[in-house]
């Protein structure tokens, strides 16, 4: 027998009681797990991990600070690690220094190999990587809360193209009162990045909180929020095609290739015809982040009467475009027909350390050369989650108020 | 740079997890540690972990030979082990026998410490504990399977309940096709088990995908399907509440304690007032496992015009309710009058080896005794999710035909 198995009679009890399913029931008779992480009174946080037999124990986390890497295909950072100390017991621990308000993610290095903390049930998926999650509470960092206030609703909704011949999966954001009365809201339309999916937002992105926060707070407008699959080749995220439970990967046959920006009217009239929306160009936004913003970028240029609100997040160039599809010509003449009558706003976000943050550069001087407006943000940090959790934040409030 | 110092793949695949530039260092997105599990052509599974320095690493789950285990209390199934093999180049391997069509949960121990498979995303919580999945088709698991068939939407909603002073979130499918039109659908009410919340029928119980397949091939009426959270001290599941990311729990203060099953006729009229429902009893349905089983005998017994189609899956006995509730109250008057009309269909469902079946046996023969009709189903094997998936595959199909 499994010498994990502890027998504690309060815990077998508890499930004779109470008809814990057979897997759960082993799991809760391990060992008890250890209390990890607890994020302590001053805002450090204690690790743990019960591994009596393990050698050598590192935490690696975007909490820590972090290395430069240097690779063929250029630098980069990678997260610092820290080795945990073993106790008598058999648990190892480490404590981290004072963090700043923030959602982090870590995973745990045993004898060589990661791992995901085995105490801790809250993880987000990042392609093809699971890492456990914890919250800091404070500044931006609430935002990222589930509050005490109105909830949205969130939606996995399937809508048909035509254009890509699919049914395809997108999340939906109602804000809290859309189910009463008759109101209209104003919709923004929201893109992940390359390897994300329709579920990248509302999970890693943090956005459902985000928007349910502030609108509570009337800092943003109640709005829809429509989260697409950016990937044309895909039907939804992994797990949820009949591809079955296949690896994630981002390398997709169909990514920048135009088909997903050509078929955008089709999700755009899906939205409209079946939730009370506001439709027309002043109550529609397009916001979206690195290949995103490549997206809402050429998007908002194909159809210049569909969005009077453009976010670019860390957006790739427009010069990353694959391939010479239709969408994809004339593309100083098309921006140039969107600036005639110009965005109510346009902005621009990047990180310092973004590796994307050169062809920004270029992108804005683009712009200036021909008189057109945006709005420009720098942030400190790379191509990470935080910014895009912040800069969210951040354009909400700009939403539907010119 | 030589990559030789830095470019560790554990380094790199930390890296990843934390937002790396999705085009720069696209060759280092697809290195998933191991292919594994794989399913093989036979229905063979093959675990692998990449672990050199590991000393001994095992795969416990439940597509291996339950252990059986005696306590004071009495004895329990626990899942088997097997022993992964280590290989030259560190990575570590387990083929199984041929397994039958199942969706399969599984963990890894390594030197004596349970984790998740990294190379496997897909995961299920329950309860207190993560584990990985993965499906071998066929049989009833193909009504497990994402198939190329019309998809409902599934929303998490969130609604007010006056008697237990909280707002609180449940999940709702509504078929394809619903947000065309305006007909009108019948209800089923799927409550989750002790330590479950409304997520649980979704994901751990595939409830999405089967409804999706039944309805598809026209074995089920289409039909809107509400799953609730049945502790009536959370508002949620665990980290969806403002209690934040805190440890799950089955052992919470309001459960079985009458509370829920009092508040239900809340969830029925929020249902009626924001969905096209046909809102009569022989168009409702309510079913549950183990204490959602409890739940729904309690609840359809003190609405008796309420419910016309009643499941009660490996459902624990009346006898169990926690404290003199007035919901709990003159059992034998108050089922004498739900029968005094019998439902359509009271549908009682247990596994030969559940730990509940002596007191199902008992209920029955309190049913026979007073000439109350039901239908009975036994299957193998006991109080695990596997029959509760195979359950609602069997009892989706009698509802809303009599």
């Amino acid at each position: 027998m499994n010498k994990n198995i502890l027998i504690h009679p309060v815990m077998l009890m508890a499930a004779m009681a109470f008809g814990l399913p057979a897997f759960a029931q082993q799991a809760l008779w391990d060992k008890a797990p250890a209390k990890s992480p607890e994020v302590n009174p001053d805002n450090s946080v204690t690790f743990r991990l019960v591994a009596p037999e393990a050698r050598k124990v590192v935490v690696t986390g975007d909490f820590l600070p972090a290395v430069k890497v240097e690779s063929p295909e250029g630098s980069f950072d990678a997260p610092g690690t820290a080795e945990l100390t073993k106790s008598t017991d058999g648990t190892w621990e480490y404590t981290s220094s004072v963090l700043s308000p923030e959602l982090y993610s870590y995973s745990f290095i045993v004898d060589g190999t990661r791992f995901t903390d085995p105490s801790n049930v809250y993880q987000l998926r990042d392609i093809s990587t699971l890492s456990n999650i914890f919250i800091i509470d404070g500044d931006y960092a609430d935002n990222y809360r589930v509050s005490d206030v109105p909830h949205g609703t969130v939606s996995k909704v399937w809508y048909h193209s035509d254009s890509l011949g699919a049914d395809r999966r997108m999340t939906v954001y109602t804000p809290a009162g859309y189910e009463k009365g008759d109101r209209r809201y104003p919709v923004l339309y929201l893109l992940h990045g390359m390897g994300g999916d329709e579920n990248s937002w509302s999970e890693l992105g943090r956005a459902t909180q985000i928007l349910d926060n502030l609108i509570a707070s009337g800092k943003a407008e109640p709005m829809i929020v429509v989260m697409t699959n950016g990937n044309a080749s895909m039907q939804a995220a992994p797990g949820e095609t009949p591809q079955g439970l296949m690896i994630p990967t981002a390398q997709l046959p169909k990514t920048m290739d135009g088909s997903f920006e050509a078929h955008f009217p089709e999700v755009v009239e899906y939205i409209d015809s079946n939730y009370r929306t506001l439709a027309d160009k002043g109550h529609r936004a397009i916001a979206g982040l690195s290949m995103g913003g490549f997206h809402s970028m050429q998007i908002s240029k194909e159809y210049p009467e569909m969005f009077d609100y453009v976010g670019l997040f860390s957006a790739a160039s427009h010069k990353r475009a694959n391939g010479g599809a239709p969408v994809y010509e004339d593309f100083d003449g098309k921006i140039a027909r969107q600036f005639a009558n110009p965005p109510a706003l346009y902005w621009i976000a990047i990180g310092d350390r973004d590796f994307l943050y050169e062809e920004n550069r270029d992108f804005r001087s683009y712009l200036d050369s021909h008189g057109y407006p945006y709005i420009y943000r720098e942030s400190p940090d790379g191509h990470i989650w935080k910014n895009w959790r912040i800069y969210l934040s951040e354009f909400l409030p700009m939403l539907f108020t010119r």
